[in-house]
């Protein structure tokens, strides 16, 4: 059963943007045990189109193919599909119904190019879209069954899931090898340390194999497997991830995989303790990931983004002194950040995070990617500062942002 | 001339890294003037890559290959080219020079797996590797010349710049077309009524081509150009540019392509006024959006991000018998916070979000997607109640953040 992936659009193909949706659709039919052979890429033009799904349909098993589907001029897949097929597209009643309902719920009316969009090849069978306009669509042309998705990542994510990969997996039937992918989260080691730690993983596991993933700041290690026999490969992956976990040591974040917000929520929720936060440099990003969380309301109270040092005095209560002897980004400020976020909130913990992000603003003493870092706790307070430039004004912040809540995670560990 | 792009390696067709190469190459040979027509993925397989590049050079001018060139067993894209063209591989005294410069330069010993990146298909011209050991080539299969670069993005994108654009460019001679592509944002209007209202663009400019992107909760609108008089182009894309900001009027957000942030922040910075603000629902996002932009700290002091009631009261302000009249999720609850930020910050404004981001928390009066925003300026404060309910928390997230931040912008620009 070999597969290929079909991504279509002018702004991919002209570089404007990043095909994420290929890597996404090739991980995803490689858990289902499904071998992605080959992808291709090609713009808004209906004869290159159509010549690409007839070449896969000589090759291929399975293809998913992303993009055009959407309501504009610009979105060709569904006529391109056809004329590969040699047949013609037809209103579909059931996705037009999709479609209006979608609208419905959202109390606004179905546009006429809104309803382009129920015209499916003939033939073909929609694939429902239950988070956007686009219906998808599965037909098989020459040998290959097609499964056409929206672009938008979002959309076409939840539909693989939702629709693809189970209708894989039933084509496939009982001769199918079961697949396992394991994602453990780790922070706080580059990515080649990482896999120097692990180097022992081959030796100790030949019938799995191992990824590393740099989820930026984290970094993920995958294990892959694949067997005919699903309880037996369920045991050599917990093996496998127990053996990583005990390499990973203070560095394994998740043996879940959940990244370090999710953490630190779960330790904060167990223990029924609760967090404010003081941020300067990351500017809203340590609340922002902390209340992604669904329920991060029991735990997280309040954040103040003191961005000027007038709200650093007036809002936290950090002294005029200190700020005035050691300057906003030092571990003196940050703690005090750090006590009056807690004092301010009543909670458990406060943390706090002041450096400077970029590009502008570093000097000798302190350059771009220094960050001090403040918590208060019901015992003590503390502040440390790092210096972490990862070149970029965004990557930073994410950085300082992850740093700020290991502080906090390693704390509750040890408490 | 023609072009397409081959990306190489088990990495990128699993699906485990994502192929950021294809887009950067098919950017940089549109800016040459060189379309891009596809680009293609395949693995660390012999024979599939051999057939790929003996397909491309069937159809393509000019075809640029990254991948495979490393030391290592699985590095065959020496060999499948030369097969590809019928030819072996030879020592290249000259690339042989290079690895051995680059490995003295940095006082290390060359290996045998290094040596034999030295090998480079007969008839094919080494392209030099100033930042790493391996080597390009540049060979003519078929029809097509074909640009072969290492696969780490560092090395490709150095090469391309300092040879192969330039190689390519004196092949076109005075032939070449020269490209442009131009960003325009908008802000408020779902794609297909951005796509109705752009309706005329075809016949108004039959010499340019257009493209919708949604950059969520933003739609972008792109104006791709490629003509062979630079100055007409140019002028061209000028009134094609006029044309679409007429047609969005209110809802055009820069005709620069920026971001709801950035042009919050630059209409602030223009009239050197300030801003404060105070989040419940969106819990940091709104001031991590304004953050990412550089200089913001000129206009932006301070954000309160209050997800308890009590926060709200303690540190915005709000008087505790709005809240319990009417609830955390109410316009005169809304306007509270964004008077307590203004005036905690003392900022020319304040804006303020709460509602309701979801998964739970959503009642029947008040189903999840609900948001109040506030806003208090110099003269006056309001604040209205949308329902905007994008399924998943943070996509809710977003699109409060960018509905609080649009109020501000409209108010600024009635201002």
């Amino acid at each position: 059963m070999i597969a290929e992936i079909l991504s279509t659009g002018d702004e991919i193909r002209s570089g404007a943007v990043t095909d994420t949706n290929a890597a996404h659709i090739a991980l995803k039919l490689g858990e289902a045990g499904i071998a992605v052979v080959r992808h291709m890429c090609v713009g808004d033009d209906r004869a290159m189109l159509r010549n690409a799904i007839a070449e896969i349909s000589k090759r291929a098993d399975i293809a998913v193919v992303t993009g055009g589907l959407g309501p504009t001029m610009d979105d060709i897949t569904a006529l391109a599909a056809a004329g590969a097929a040699g047949v013609g597209l037809t209103l579909d009643e059931g996705a037009l119904k999709n479609i209006e309902t979608f609208f419905l719920s959202r109390n606004r009316e179905v546009s006429p190019s809104n309803r382009k969009q129920a015209f499916l090849p003939e033939g073909s069978t929609p694939i429902n879209n239950p988070v956007g306009t686009a219906p998808g669509f599965v037909m098989k042309i020459g040998q290959c069954t097609f499964f056409f998705l929206p672009g938008v990542p979002f959309e076409m994510e939840r539909m693989l899931e939702d629709s693809v990969v189970p209708q894989i997996l039933v084509r496939c039937g009982k001769n199918r090898s079961f697949c396992r992918v394991k994602n453990i989260s780790t922070f706080g080691l580059p990515e080649s340390v990482v896999n120097e730690r692990l180097a022992g993983f081959d030796a100790a596991f030949p019938d799995l194999t191992l990824g590393l993933r740099a989820i930026f700041p984290e970094i993920h290690v995958k294990i892959y497997g694949s067997a005919m026999a699903e309880d037996l490969l369920d045991q050599r992956i917990a093996e496998a991830s127990n053996w990583i976990n005990d390499q990973m040591g203070r560095y394994l974040l998740s043996p879940e995989g959940l990244g370090m917000a999710a953490v630190v929520g779960g330790l904060l929720c167990e223990r029924k303790e609760t967090l404010a936060v003081a941020e300067s440099c990351t500017g809203g990003l340590v609340s922002h990931q902390l209340t992604n969380v669904p329920g991060s309301s029991d735990y997280f109270l309040f954040s103040a983004v003191t961005y000027s040092n007038a709200s650093k005095v007036k809002v936290l209560g950090v002294p005029k002194e200190i700020l005035e002897t050691y300057g906003a980004v030092h571990e003196k400020t940050a703690e005090q950040m750090a006590m009056g976020a807690r004092r301010l909130a009543g909670s458990t913990y406060g943390i706090s995070t002041t450096g400077i992000a970029g590009p502008d603003g570093g000097t000798e003493e302190k350059p771009v990617g220094t960050v001090c870092i403040g918590i208060a706790g019901p015992n003590t307070s503390k502040a440390m500062r790092y210096c972490l430039p990862f070149g970029q004004r965004l990557r930073n912040k994410e950085i300082f942002a992850a740093m700020a809540m290991d502080v906090l995670r390693r704390t509750l560990l040890d408490d």
